[in-house]
């Protein structure tokens, strides 16, 4: 196992000290119990905060910051974060309005999520993402995994509670984007958890796993290596078949990086992703390229469809200022 | 070799177009000559031109918009691009105030640019980035080679363009952020070239390279893998040997992914920078991490440290908006 690494117990908290000093201007590192807020907190705001296990960044400390994510709880790598963290978040970023939590659909996840929501005294709502549509069911889920499309959520319902939509304005907005976003990913390595210093699963020289997980769950079948066409293709008819999109629908494409792989092929995977769609008659309003919610090193990709509104559009335009994401401000 | 890609013949081409219709409100692409030309040229300012091989994206393509780069020439993956992309970019892009080649220094590019320079009808003069301590000529370089210290000259030289300063002042400024700026990287494992379709070098699953180059050169030593504080302060006792700053230096630190390293370790890299530049008394003023100078899909980094003057500082801080660099604006 070569990283850039310590003592494998430490990997998390010095990482986090790292980004949290390079991002000073910000956020703010709360060690015990350990989260990220935001630095300047708005009052009357709804809060958003998310969280997880690590190794996906920048999801979703990275997303902490004006027009997205009022905190994250980063559990340990690909390990749920522990409902104490959640709740010393939410009270550490409520302003009054209350805690909007928006969780990926990962049994760990959404079992300490409930607990935080249950025993806290902060006003709050949940919204779980669950847009991986390549398994029903899987390692660590009942249901449908939650991926890239979180990155999608966190920033379009950031802008509205940045306007000022209340609690359950905010949680309906997340279902119903939720509801409009279908992602499925390939894999062409596995990666490496530190804590356990083997390979999470072994894969051939000229073998993909197609519908993998950020995990590196098993996905819907481990075939032989095709070209950017034919995986495009083939993830898209599931994104497709799943959100039927109608033949004037404003799609969004999120084309997202596992960890490994290079920009180069990302924006390439775009190319073969903008053709398909226009042999089948849909149209890219938006498109964002870059490894956002990431498998430590893992060599691969996602493909995001999300099928924007007036107002998911509006959202999605809207200023953005995150170690992760920024533009407009 | 497992990449998102179609053919080989045509990977540079359909990465390009992907860049260009993702980022159609920042760029233009050229096909024939290829060349990533700014949509919207400011008439009267000098106008920048970078180019280089291919493989190292966001390097220098995702760096052309505003507050940066004019065009840039795209050679094959890890091959230099021609005098006549060169020259076909300057006269797309000069506006009148001439055109101001930065260039990376390795044979091949700087030959073409030399050529370029003197059969071009546009005025123009020449920045040499060679910003590498590792070694002093390698497999494809006289002297030092150019490496991530590529991104700090193009985003000062940019802002500095863009307030209005003529070409003589856009070089001397790029030769002083290049004698003021000093990098160092480690190679974890090889990439493989897509039209080679094999690994670059070899290293063993203990090793790593120690200065490697951006195109898999050799660099100083193969060692035994470190733990990544013994890592940093071997790159930084290299750096701060060549640079010498004054123990009032304000510096910018880069830290850079090489392509296959995920953000949690180039934070935890950071984070071994910080305390090692703190144990020497030395103060950080403005930091960077990301993947930006790239070797396709290589694990591992590099260290920069750039001596920031005033004017520099001030010019790093303001506005820049390209699609791998963007802030403020």
């Amino acid at each position: 196992m070569k990283k850039f690494i310590n003592h494998v117990d430490d990997f998390l908290a010095e990482s986090l000290v790292g980004f949290a000093t390079v991002h000073a201007d910000l956020v703010v590192l709360n060690q015990e119990p350990l989260f990220v807020r935001r630095k300047e907190l708005k009052p009357g705001k709804v809060a958003l905060i998310s969280g997880g296990g690590s190794g996906h960044e920048p999801l979703h400390s990275g997303f902490v910051g004006y027009g997205m994510l009022d905190a994250a709880c980063p559990g340990q790598i690909f390990t749920s974060p522990t409902p104490d963290q959640m709740m010393a978040a939410a009270k550490a970023v409520d302003t009054g309005a209350g805690v909007l939590f928006i969780v990926k659909n990962y049994s760990g996840d959404l079992m300490n999520f409930e607990m935080a929501s249950e025993m806290s005294d902060v006003a709050n709502a949940m919204v779980l993402i669950n847009d991986d549509v390549a398994v029903e069911n899987s390692s660590y889920t009942t249901g449908r995994r939650g991926v890239a499309g979180a990155v999608i959520v966190e920033k379009l319902v950031g802008s509205l509670a940045e306007s000022g939509a209340n609690l359950e304005e905010c949680k309906t907005f997340g279902d119903r984007i939720n509801k409009r976003t279908a992602s499925m990913g390939v894999a062409f390595t596995s990666c490496t958890v530190p804590a356990a210093g083997t390979l999470t699963f072994k894969i051939g020289d000229d073998e993909i796993e197609v519908g993998v997980g950020i995990h590196g769950e098993p996905g819907r079948r481990r075939a032989k290596f095709e070209p950017a066409d034919a995986i495009a293709a083939e993830l898209l008819t599931a994104i497709v078949d799943d959100l039927k999109p109608a033949s004037d629908a404003q799609l969004l494409v999120l084309i997202n990086g596992l960890g490994g792989t290079p920009l180069g092929e990302l924006y390439l995977l775009f190319n073969s992703t903008r053709a398909w769609l226009q042999q089948h008659d849909l149209r890219i309003a938006r498109a964002q390229v870059g490894s956002l919610t990431t498998s430590l090193e893992m060599a691969g990709a996602s493909i995001t469809l999300c099928v924007l509104d007036a107002e998911m559009m509006r959202h999605w335009d809207s200023a953005v200022h995150t170690p992760g994401l920024r533009w407009g401000r």
